[in-house]
């Protein structure tokens, strides 16, 4: 089962270092991981995707809660909440190409961000199915690069 | 100095724990980080932030290409490119706020992503000036919990 954990930790050097050691030694895999600032500078919120059964979820947030720099970590997997995910695409979009382009990414609800003589760049966020929708829909033009930042999640009300 | 450095790694564990490991041991602090999937299902993308001078940034780049599961490393700081951050947020909407919130969010061109009787969580994407401008326009309402993706980065063109 796929399990997203969210955690508030100390933005100092190591803690990152720490808790991927952790999971590495226990052999988990991260699906995703997202770390970024909050509305506290001495704190950063890491979000992350780790695959397994119920055991080693409980075993991930016990350890994590026994490190000194996480000062929260829970699952959110099966509280209501909203997961997004955010991809810049670069695709090959020769002149004849992107008509077809641009109606895709207005379906998709993305935005062009970017574009060369014969390459556009596509900024899209949403749930990682969506995202994974748009790069099917895309393959068949030529997928040049992309990078996703992995999801992030937050519990709903 | 501010470095941004993307990443093409091999999807195995204990990448993330190399990696972290690495950076951790050289006292190197890690502004931000983002690990997300690409079109190619063996291989992650890692977009991170660190903070140093010229020599920091020449280091991390060499101990980077040293390990065997990076397939790719560059700093693009220098290149033209797009930075985007994604933000998820929280903040208390009591029914006599809720119109000056929208007010915001239409300004920041972001997206109400739920709504209870006293809270609205908003999802926003940009550079990180314009999400840190949004933080600053929310904290009057009460911001309750925010969660951002950390910064992705492509090169233009």
């Amino acid at each position: 089962m796929r399990h997203v954990i969210s955690a508030l930790v100390q933005n100092v050097p190591g803690v990152l270092s720490h808790i991927s050691g952790m999971l590495a030694a226990r052999g988990y895999n991260i699906d995703s991981l997202a770390v970024g600032e909050t509305e506290n500078p001495k704190l950063s919120r890491m979000t992350f995707v780790v695959v397994g059964g119920e055991k080693v979820q409980e075993q991930v947030l016990k350890q994590l809660q026994k490190l000194v720099t996480v000062v929260q970590a829970k699952d959110i997997t099966n509280q209501k909440h909203v997961e997004r995910d955010l991809m810049l695409m670069k695709v090959e979009a020769l002149p004849g190409a992107r008509s077809k382009i641009l109606e895709m990414v207005n379906i998709f609800r993305g935005k062009v961000v970017d574009v060369s003589d014969t390459t556009m760049m596509i900024e899209i966020s949403g749930q990682a199915t969506k995202l994974e929708g748009f790069v099917e829909a895309m393959r068949p033009f030529g997928i040049i690069e992309l990078v996703r930042s992995g999801i992030i999640a937050l519990p709903r009300g």
